[in-house]
């Protein structure tokens, strides 16, 4: 078993939305466990935000990556999950003290900062993972491996897109946070939606063809009245080895909540993967049928199985559900101990007595059957 | 913040499958905190299986009680994972040494047992909830919600079926473990089918339209020649107040994973959801335009909130997607500090370098976009 | 080339629906031609609904039958296309007088009334076909000719449903014509949706696995107040050789709007084809992907290509839209020659003009491409 | 009722295979008659492909046009169904010789012929209609009809693609008729993909947004070793008004038989819609749940009723399979006069005896359910 890393975190304070689902990703499977944070710019808010988690809590990035350094216990990890702007000078700081890092996307503002990011990988020797979290369905994975082994044959047409809808008003004069850092130029960098959802779409195709991006023409468009990045756009691109290919990103397509999209096609076969249903890989190898692949169908690729957590059967999705009982069960047996009564939502929880139900229920299907097929009461 | 709960458990041990994903589910929330177990029926398989996790191990689920009882740090709450018969005794046993009880479903092997830990959990006043998990879904509450809330109007009919496919041979005979003892009536209870998935179809449909199940109708079978228990079944349903259903349980059915699916109509309006693609509702008020209801989209019930995890746009399977670039994470981390080389499939993980393609991208894309639209180097 | 049948109707008049849906089916072949007909009860409605057709009219089918009988260019076959309870007399006074039948589901009122007709059948030695259209799709030809080609394995379990929403309210009282006769024991028979839609969802059954249902078990109900026959039925089935199977038909499924759907699982493999999507079949092989069939991939078995008109690549559904531009400019066609105003509607058919624009974008785009990627004016 | 207008055909003889849909268009709704055809290049099986079909047969297209000119009972209407370079002079000389015509797409071969038939059709005043027969799908006049209503706002994204699998390897050099023509620049035109696919998709982005594509920038591709025309392009488009749109054709994305598939956003929403599923239109209101539209349901436009030939509840698909029985009827009865065994694959056609079961079931499931629930043997 791998001892669990300790894990810093960099931004994802009150009222952020990434920052919480790194950490359920770094719980979900126990290899880290979250020791200390520097959650916010405001230092107030960073160490509010330290407490509410119950984690060692400091103003500022740099105060932390020196604490953190000096403890025999302390953080080995640092995840950084600030917004765009603010991840080129902790992660550069936490490598050079020696910290490995897992830093969201996209890397950096600049081009400039990326490359003196990867500099300083490179000099300091140390881990630093990017999560572009699609590569990690084992969908993709497989997907990958299909390529990789030739099953597709020879790439020729790439079809990616990744549209939203979030954006199609001017949310960003309303005071809503997300929107007002994303459209930001100074926070966001260059892109809008290519930033944001161009970067996905882009990784996503190199990494399952395994084909760089050689050149792109673009055609980028910023739809909704003052917005100061772009909020669609429309790119052909040329991959290495001649395969062409397409690219839309789009915050402005209603209806759209999160549809990233890929589609491969090459000399022998297609494949089709849409991470709204990710547990599925259409598979269209040419003049047969097309298959729908899951993960619990036939001999998949190793690699798929190795990004998988529950078995054959079982579709993504499933843990949350489960993890849901437990922690209504936790509000349950929390606030039977506190004397208070439970929050009433999480009484949808089954108890012993649905358990009981469900009991009866098949005692008595039994016996109608063996009574011949009888209307018999529960 | 709710203080973790220290938990500990009963089977799920090396080879075991629900077990594993108990644990997943109790992490993801960290509302829980395993620190115990007596994982498997053999002592010695129990003690390895709990060093594999790093918590204390115990040989049998009795001596756990006793020697957790006993610590000042001592788990509170005790999950029970084991297959069908041994529900009864340790849950039994848990609840009257004054632990709160978490069971895997079915709750036992007969009504009997079932109604003795009614009565025990009556009368020792502890905390029993019973992992009956699709009704964690946030569209599964979302539905029982509407249904409460009188959208659909008075229910009248109640389709719902769980097939499943892995039982077409048998699969019992050649050594799989799961297979032997879900086929076995001494250790899976009178229903094959009918207890592992009918138990789960029934619950969801009284969860959703909180009618119970007043009478039941059914033509049972056992098509694999040999097998003990059935493995598919037909019910007719009588629910209080009127509507009517069908049930449909089978392990059977080629092509059918997981696919518990459940609609539900009444006078007003209808509903649909299928565990297989959790995170859309589909809403058919009567006479309009049927409605895709994501979590997403427009005003759900605080129900459906309560479960829900990630914010707007971002499916189910995203948070384990996530959790596998952490994994991989690990993985490249520990490895480095162990001079060893990582598990090769672990190196999908984005980098430094994949992030900077990434900005590269973009940039390219917009000056592509600036110069009018021309082909760009990336 | 077969020789064009002619053809007299029984029914079919004015506010009719399915007489014309009957029309429609007998053109589009070019193997029949309507020459005569008895549209209607009333007499007059029945001239005046000839006359709107441009064919021989006649007050009832006896003079019809007798007419047509006597002329040497007279109809060959009889199209029933009345209430179920008008489907006996005719059909039966046609096969007595030698013509050929093809009649509307279901065959008759009572199991009487359908005896008897089989044995007209029987003793004239007519053909009589009953328009089970269902049976037409070349997809489930395709699935017949797989069950019986044995690539299922013995049959075990089926399931099949259709059920619909049009009778969710007591639309009977309201004055609409179809639903008056449709709940009226008298006129449509024993069953309500048993008869309309069950009798559909049986044959398809028996149609596909070439089992006879032996033996049936079911829980009826009247859901809408005052409804005089059944709006839902819930069945289970026996079939000949030991498949069990379920059937439920609904005329009270709000969103569900002719939702007939079949699924089939043998030893080997499962199939399934929902009307609503009529090109494609679900074949499950056991333990490997499923595989979307279509009319365009792969060997299909001759049964289906002989209920194809449409080479591969083309869904069903493309002749009507086909048949459409075909409508629309008769009308800008008769218009232009009555030198009136064509229906406004029928001037979204495409013109000359649309055709240019077609190729001037062609020729642009080929511009495009050739300049090596430039914005280029159409 | 509108007479039947009499129409002859350009091409569409043996092997052809745009010519019988034509044919089965024209028919279906009862507004044509076909009466004659020079049906072939080669005038011998030109003369047969006449024989075959029971009409006046022609060596070629000019004497038809003088022939049945000089009759009183003359074809109306000319009907094209030729090889792309075959459009124009046909085309042209019918409109001068005072026919109306109806052509297949794209209109013809370059830009200039294109004009001269524009300015033919304006000269004579005949009516001239372009078979761009998805236009005449009900739901994509919905879609035309809804945003011409402004249920979209102003128009921002168009996305369209139509790919194809057919060319995927080199078919034109195995002698297969379709293929050889359209990849042959002098039959076909300056585009392949795009002349064949690309004009579909322009016209069906046109048709709906009421918006045309003012300017176009395009990478085209022939992947396909030795092919002559394109088999692939990425096109991106700007429409007038400031919409901006992406347009893929292909014929080498293997998987994809016909899936032409249009998506449109504007500010208010969006509508998505693909011919292999056409009976269903996606409406995507900004911030509320997704609709499925389809002709049953709500208050449709009446450009959709006006192109809908079967009321509520049945999809597009449902004509063909009922023709289907109607098919195998003529057969029966054919082979029945002619002393003859029939087609056995027409033996699938439902009889008497079909309908005698079905009865039977119905009666036997009532008898089942007074009787309380018990098995019945039907």
């Amino acid at each position: 078993m791998t001892r669990r890393l300790r894990l810093a975190m960099v931004g994802g304070g009150r009222g952020a939305f990434i920052g919480g689902v790194h950490r359920m990703a770094a719980r979900l499977d126990g290899c880290f466990e979250l020791v200390a944070g520097a959650l916010a710019s405001d230092p107030q808010r960073a160490m509010d935000s330290a407490a509410d988690l119950g984690i060692r809590g400091y103003p500022n990035f740099a105060a932390m990556l020196a604490g953190e350094r000096a403890r025999e216990d302390g953080a080995e990890v640092i995840a950084i999950v600030t917004p765009n702007h603010m991840h080129h000078a902790p992660a550069k700081a936490a490598l050079e003290a020696g910290f490995d890092v897992i830093c969201d996307k996209p890397l950096a503002l600049t081009v400039e900062q990326g490359e003196d990011l990867a500099a300083t990988v490179a000099r300091t020797g140390r881990v630093f993972i990017l999560t572009h979290n699609y590569s990690g369905h084992p969908m993709v994975r497989q997907a990958r491996a299909m390529v990789r082994a030739g099953e597709l044959g020879a790439i020729r047409v790439v079809q990616v897109e990744y549209p939203q809808d979030w954006l199609s008003t001017r949310l960003e004069e309303t005071g809503q946070k997300q929107s007002e850092w994303r459209t930001d130029p100074a926070r966001a960098g260059l892109g809008g939606s290519l930033g944001d959802l161009g970067t996905h779409a882009h990784h996503l195709a190199e990494f399952v063809t395994g084909l760089g991006v050689e050149s792109v023409l673009a055609d980028v468009q910023s739809f909704v009245e003052g917005r100061r990045v772009d909020d669609n756009a429309h790119l052909l691109l040329r991959f290495a080895g001649g395969a062409r290919g397409m690219l839309w990103s789009s915050q402005v397509a209603p209806g759209n909540e999160n549809a990233l999209r890929l589609r491969v096609y090459g000399e022998k076969g297609g494949l089709a993967w849409s991470q709204e249903h990710p547990n599925q890989l259409l598979h269209t190898p040419l003049g047969e049928a097309p298959r729908v692949l899951a993960r619990a169908v036939g001999a998949l690729h190793p690699a798929a199985a190795h990004a998988t957590r529950i078995p054959a059967g079982h579709p993504e999705g499933y843990l949350e559900a489960f993890a849901q009982i437990y922690r209504d069960a936790a509000e349950q047996i929390t606030a039977r101990r506190e004397g208070r009564a439970p929050d009433p939502l999480s009484a949808a929880t089954p108890t012993v007595e649905d358990g009981l139900r469900g009991m009866r229920f098949v005692a008595a299907a039994i016996a109608s059957a063996r009574a011949g097929g009888t209307w018999t009461v529960v």
